[in-house]
């Protein structure tokens, strides 16, 4: 006899903040019999950091382990070459899970779909199997309010871009915005400086750093070392206020 | 003796689904003396509908009314100069609670800085209390998940944009960008569909309705009719699949 397939669930539990976590999610993870997590090798992981004390000791950890992340390889090596075995892997082992009739749960920090991990597993199984996607509150929402300001009014646009970018392309996306984020800062803040110094943007552009997290830090944009900026920092350069 | 000021609490509910309500904002609108929520004349709000079942009847429910919506005025009437005298009002009566020492929950959909209302109350409050603002999870994200769509992938950009738009301001941004979530469609909607066939992105564009709520509608976009589509409607472009 065929055993029941199990669910992939996919589950965002916000930008860091324990309390960020929605009632769906956790009421899904509660659940999972099988609990799986992304995480950089020889760290605890921030979204594991959020779920853990809700959940109890008959659950399955499975942790997801990053072979690499931003350092330097040599050649023949490619970061996309390890990072596409990785998610392979990783696939085939939640899959059996799933095969065997246990949900599994994949949690990841802010949104599974806006630039999370778990993006990478849905498209590998989602053909196969059932599927659930719990949105959660994304790290540029989660760094607007602690930096108390509105992002976009009425019929502004909203730019998010990636500080990985080339300064040419960050330059024409920037000038054409109503309101901006710029993600993925890191060793790529001094460029993104520079571009919004030269659009006369950096008198409206707020920093944040590791935002709602225990050791979030406000940062005032001309204070900020470039050399320093962590990977989770973000700009935000909000629209010219409406007065509604 | 001077009272101590109520503190102004901004609270995003999420974009629907109650579920979808984060554990911090249901324990701040839980212990808030006055929970202030935006509604349409006749309507019930579904901000309100939300967080409706965890409030006391200790708490002081506070509707805020719009004089206006989406309907044609007429001259000397200006949709802006009602809707600033509404907030203007509307201000001065969380004020009084304020002063009065009573926090104030501000109740709105999705999230309060990602186009919501709260953010014109804050404008004209936050330099003068105490303020917190609870993100919450948007329209958008709330869309990608029930659309089961990865939104953007690793460094791609996102433009988020209002159907409101010029066709040509639409056709530029939509022209260079990698993904894109268009909102406020409604009677938008067949000049946003030109746009999309122009520049090819129709095969790639998902359309849901009320995304998340008891009503959602997810319609293959061929087949939504261009004068029925609701205000509360969205179409999402995702970025290019990248095999991570």
């Amino acid at each position: 006899m065929m055993e029941k397939r199990g669910q992939l669930l996919g589950i965002g539990v916000g930008p860091g903040d324990p309390e960020l976590l929605t009632l769906k999610a956790l009421r899904l993870l509660k659940a999972a019999p099988v609990v799986a997590y992304f995480v950089a090798k020889g760290k605890r992981g921030n979204a594991f950091g959020i779920i853990e004390p809700h959940l109890d000791d008959a659950q399955i950890r499975l942790p997801l382990v990053y072979p690499v992340t931003t350092e330097a390889l040599e050649p023949p090596l490619s970061y996309e070459a390890i990072i596409a075995d990785f998610y392979d892997t990783a696939s085939a082992v939640i899959g059996g899970h799933l095969e065997a009739g246990r949900d599994v749960a994949v949690v990841c920090e802010g949104d599974p779909f806006f630039y999370g991990s778990y993006m990478y597993l849905h498209d590998r199984l989602a053909d196969r199997f059932p599927v659930e996607v719990v949105p959660g509150v994304c790290s540029m929402l989660g760094g607007a309010a602690v930096l108390r300001t509105p992002l976009v009014y009425r019929n502004q646009s909203l730019s998010v871009l990636s500080g990985v970018m080339s300064e040419d392309e960050l330059r024409g996306k920037l000038a054409q915005t109503d309101a901006a984020v710029i993600m993925k800062l890191g060793r790529n803040f001094a460029k993104v400086r520079r571009v919004l110094d030269e659009l006369g943007l950096a008198d409206r552009a707020l920093y944040v750093e590791r935002a709602t997290m225990a050791n979030q830090r406000i940062v005032p944009l001309a204070e900020v070392d470039p050399m320093a900026s962590p990977y989770f920092s973000l700009l935000v350069v909000p629209g010219r206020k409406w007065r509604g």
